[in-house]
This record gives structure tokens, C-alpha cells and sequence, in this order.
């Protein structure tokens, strides 16, 4: 098993008021490359910030992480438009950053990216791929994908408020600009990504299409934007098995529309709660008041975890606070105290 | 503990009989694209060339994959001027490719990558680092810095007979070309490396010394090239305590010159055997016949091995041979039997 996190950008994310990814519009675009050091070595290394809301609700990043330290997995960064440098270790597929859907062209190499994607996924010689995503604005470019397939669509936001009218008023406009109506990229998914999509999508597709071509299992890792990807991937006329794994906090916000958009797309379900209700931090309680929800793999990756063990990564999510700088008055203590062990995961990797 | 594999190229490798890293000159610039592939996947992926050299000897790095999927480490390969694209994720320091150090100046951005190298391994979070290396032609160029700096030396060779008076004739020549004496860089580090190194020596020296300085545990993993990079951080005026993990291989052929080196530039030296000649399989043989001996931290992950698990390593390395296309009369079976569990690390990465 190994878990991908393709990582990228799109000017989309500056719109007033659709992402919480990252305190100031500005300052959004460091945070995939923060998130992947997270992933990587367990705290922001060489990234001027750290993608921590104002309310202390921490980047999905440090769930992501959490996991790793606890079971352990194999995990490989792939560039799908980063704006910043990271000190992450990432796979060159040559993807450059997405451009706002308002503009006539949001992904200029929709086609090429996926095809150097489809020929990555296709080489992986893992039996199993988990993928995620990273890309602030995501759940717009996910619904302007969807509009433009003729799905019907209802996405998640990282915002408790879901500002999904404002969303739909920059699709609409967004399609307009490509003199597009909805449901006229259907059974054309690069088309729609070229049109009004991110450069996240052909790279996150393309991977799973060329994985699951060449019989790899593929679970996506995400909520409403993995939703996406599945129709991308339905409308590409790929009709492999195909899984979604996603959080309790993203299932508790779109209800039945989520099963309702795995079954259109014929993709199992898997939601996993990762009990932040039963601790009295900070972080977690951010995520049970519907702050972040999902991102950087965090479904996928809590998806993961052996019965009886999602305790350990509580534990282990308080230290990852505790490294990003997030401190519980309650929780001070054991995130201290795990954080002794720096950002080593947990499986034998220390060596003798 | 993490690995890291700075991987890189020189022109100076093309030089007729000075490595045995890659089967003909034309594709040993693939070579190290290869082998950060092989450590990241357990086998090659989208390089065109697998490093194995006509007499069945797999590179280093199917040692190095074979020892992580027994212990598990984390391991970021940092791109040290790769010319080839691998599927590998690498870290950016902007370093690029070396020239052929016969000609007036072999790495321009020396400088320049050994100070953004400092500041990544002055930045990780890691309590050690394990550096190794991946660069062919990379003994020449060792025995050029170290001549420049005024060190007495000798070096190992990835060839049953070291071609050493021809590297000798070679680094006269590029110390002519480059106006310089024996001993003219005596405390200038990166002018040895400018004129007569190549880009992974600034990339390793600096990442070792950014750490040290800021207090984490350094192993340089290798042979003779890491003696190099030995001097070159003391001649930098680095002072800390260093240690270098190398192959019993390299150990063999170097006798006490290994040990006096290790002891003039205060180095803690650990030889690793790893009993490969109990083994009746090709691959074992041909490092038993002293070819490859060492490279891509070899050295160093065999030192991660506890005590009583190198059977385990050995049975590992079949079956990452076997991947490679490398079957052995004798060792087919368990090769195959191996290979079942595809290139996974051993421990729990899986998930359930």
C-alpha cells in the first residue's frame, strides 16, 4: 500500500471567501508546500507557515501525519502545481499551477499532465494506491468539474459555513468564460479540468487511471473533490472498481448526498470518525465544530487505522499540535510528552 | 533516523574505465535516476535502464531497498544534479549537473548548493541523519577534492581492479586545468569542489553541516567518497563528532587506509559484512568478487541492521534481485517466494 498526495494550486483559492486553507488569501499558496513537509518529516521545515487556522484548527496535514506515526505507510508527494518551493521530497510530472476558472482557460495542461499521471500510476508496482489531494480551492474547482459534466453536485467546504452560493456564482461565471453550459463536458473530463477545473484533477485521474488500467486498487482519499474525481473518471470511460474514503466530519455535512454521488459513480464508501469528540483539545474540537473536515488525505488515511488503535492517534495528534505550535490548555502534557519522540513514525525506523 | 540520498551526475563519469556504475557510458547518467527509484519503489519505474552490470552485480541500491523493507527508515532523496528524470520524489536545491573536472571549473554553483543544503539539514527536525550518495564517476572526484585539499589519498572503485593511477592521471589533469597544486585548497573546501568535485559533494557536505551546527547526529554512509566529504567538513572548519558506515567491501580493499583516513579527519568508522558469502547467489557473489562494493548508502543501512536480522536482509536482497531480473541458479525459488510481497517495506505499511 502506498499513499499518494498529489500537491498543486490554482488562483481560483483567491476568490474572496471559498477556502480556509491558509489565514490570508497571500499566504494560501505555501500551504500545500507546508502540508507536504508535514507529511514528510512531521513539521513545516523550510515553509514560512504554518497552516494553522486562527481558531487553532490545524491543516488536515497533521492528521495525515498523525496516522503515519501510528501505522505507518509508505507515502509519495507528487508536484500537481506548486507556486512554492517545499523541502518535501516531490514527483516531477511537469504540472504547472492552475489559473482562476473565471479566466477562458484554468488548466492549460489539463491533457499532458494527465497522460504523464496515467503513465506514473500505470508504473507503480504497489498492489494498492490511496490518493489524496492538497489544493487550496479545491472544492470550487470541484464543483466546476462537476457542473460541467452534468452532474448533480453539492460540495464540502473547509469553512463551517459552507459558502456553497458563492461557489455556484463563480462556477456559473466560470463557465460562461469558457462559453460553456453545464453538462456540456460530458463524457469529456480533460475538457472540463482545461475549462474549469485545477491542476490536482488530471494528475489525481490520470494516476488512478493508469493504477487501476493496470489492475492496482485504487481507494481516493477525500470527500466532495475525490467525489470528482470519481466522476472524471466515470466520464473517461474507466469502469474499474473503485473506493472512496473520506471523514465523519464531511459525511456529517452532505448527508445523503454523498452516498447518493458513490452510488451515481458506482464507488464504495468508506467513512471513518476519528473520535475528536472524545478528547478535550483544541484541535479537535475545531474539527467537531466542522472547521477543515478533510484534505491531504485525512480520510484515506484515518481509513487506515486497525480497530482499537484511533486512540494512539488522538495521542499522536496532540504531539503533531504540539510541534505546529498548538497547545491545549487541557493537553499540554501528553502532547509534551509524545512529542519526545520527534517526527518518527512509529514502525521501526529508528534502527538500532 | 532518516536517510538521505543526495543523487547527482558529473560529466567526469564519462571518462573511458573510471566506474562501473551503469553497463555502457551513454546510460550511466541514468544510473542514479534508477537507483533513488529502486529505494523509493523497490525496483525501477519509469527509468529506461535497470542498474545491473553484465556479470549479474545489482547496484548498491538494491542492498540499500532490501535492508529497508526489513527495518523500515524514512529516506528523502535530495536532487544533487540528476540530468535524467526519475519517478522518484526528490527534494529541489537547484543543484545542477557537474562538468567533467578536466576542464577549468566541474561544479560553478558549488556555493550556492552548499548553502541551501546547509539550511535544509540545519532545518530538519530529525535527531540523526544517515547521508549517503549516488554519483557515478563519484571516486574520481573524491580523490580530486581530497588531492586539492592536500590530503593524503586513496580510493575505492566500483570495479574488482581500481583503476587508480588513471583516476590519479585524471585529477592531475584536471588540477592543471584548474591551475591548481596538490594542497592550493587547503581550508577552501568549495573552491576543491568548484574546480575538481562534483554537485553531490557540496549537496552531502552541506546538508552534514547544517546538521551538525545545529546539533543532530551525523552518519555519512559510504566509503572513500564519504572520506572526501570528511575532509571537506573539517577543512570547513566543522568540528563536531562525524561517523561513516561503510561496507566491509570497501573495508577489504582499502586495509588500513580506511582507518588511518577515519582517524585524521576524527571520524568514527563502523564496517558492516553483510555475509553474503554465505549465499550461493550471483548477486551476492559478485560483491563478494569485489565489484560495486559500496554507493547509495549501502554501508549505512547496513549499519541499521540489528544483530541477528542480516539472514532476513540477504533473503530480502534476493527478492529485490528478482524484481531486478536478476535470478540465480540456485536462489530462484525463495527469490520468486519474496517477491510475492511486491516492494513493500516489511513492517506494518500495509494498513488493514
Amino acid at each position: 500500500m502506498r499513499l499518494l498526495l498529489p500537491a498543486g494550486t490554482t488562483e481560483t483559492a483567491l476568490i474572496d471567501g471559498i477556502s480556509a486553507a491558509g489565514a490570508a488569501p497571500e499566504l494560501m499558496e505555501h500551504t500545500p508546500s507546508a502540508d507536504v513537509e508535514i507529511l514528510e518529516y512531521g513539521e513545516p521545515v523550510m515553509s514560512p507557515v504554518t497552516p494553522v487556522s486562527p481558531n487553532g484548527c490545524p491543516t488536515p496535514a497533521a492528521v495525515t501525519r498523525a496516522v503515519r506515526e501510528v501505522v505507518g505507510f509508505d507515502a509519495s508527494v507528487i508536484d500537481a502545481g506548486l507556486t512554492q518551493s517545499t523541502a518535501a521530497p516531490t514527483v516531477d510530472l511537469d504540472a504547472g499551477p492552475g489559473g482562476d476558472i473565471r479566466e477562458s482557460v484554468a488548466v492549460p495542461d489539463a491533457k499532458a499532465t494527465f497522460d504523464r499521471a496515467y503513465d506514473y500510476g500505470a508504473s507503480l508496482p504497489d498492489d494498492r494506491l490511496v490518493i489524496g489531494e492538497t489544493v487550496p480551492g479545491g472544492t470550487t474547482t470541484a464543483l466546476g468539474v462537476l457542473t460541467a459534466l452534468g452532474e448533480p453536485a453539492g460540495v464540502s467546504s473547509s469553512l463551517p459555513e459552507n459558502p456553497i452560493e458563492r461557489k455556484r456564482r463563480v462556477v456559473d461565471e466560470a463557465l460562461a468564460a469558457s462559453d460553456l453550459e453545464p453538462g456540456d463536458c460530458e463524457n469529456a473530463p480533460l475538457e472540463a479540468i482545461e475549462a474549469v477545473g485545477d491542476p490536482v484533477q488530471p494528475t489525481v485521474t490520470g494516476i488512478a487511471a493508469g493504477a487501476l488500467e493496470s489492475g492496482t486498487e485504487v481507494t481516493l482519499a477525500g470527500g466532495t473533490q475525490m467525489i470528482a474525481v470519481a466522476a472524471l473518471l466515470r466520464h473517461a470511460g474507466i469502469d474499474a472498481p473503485l473506493s472512496i474514503a473520506t471523514t465523519s466530519f464531511v459525511a456529517d455535512e452532505q448527508g445523503s448526498q454523498l452516498a447518493d454521488a458513490c452510488e451515481r459513480f458506482d464507488c464504495e464508501l468508506t467513512v471513518t470518525d476519528p473520535g475528536f469528540d472524545e478528547r478535550d483539545h483544541v484541535a479537535m474540537a475545531r474539527y467537531c465544530a466542522g472547521e477543515a473536515k478533510e484534505g491531504v488525505a485525512m480520510g484515506g488515511a484515518l481509513s487506515l487505522v486497525p480497530e482499537g488503535r484511533m486512540g494512539e492517534v488522538r495521542d499522536r495528534l496532540e504531539a503533531v499540535c504540539a510541534r505546529l505550535g498548538i497547545e491545549s490548555e487541557d493537553a499540554g502534557e501528553p502532547g509534551a510528552e509524545n512529542d519526545e519522540t520527534g517526527s518518527e513514525p512509529a514502525e521501526g525506523s529508528r534502527g538500532p
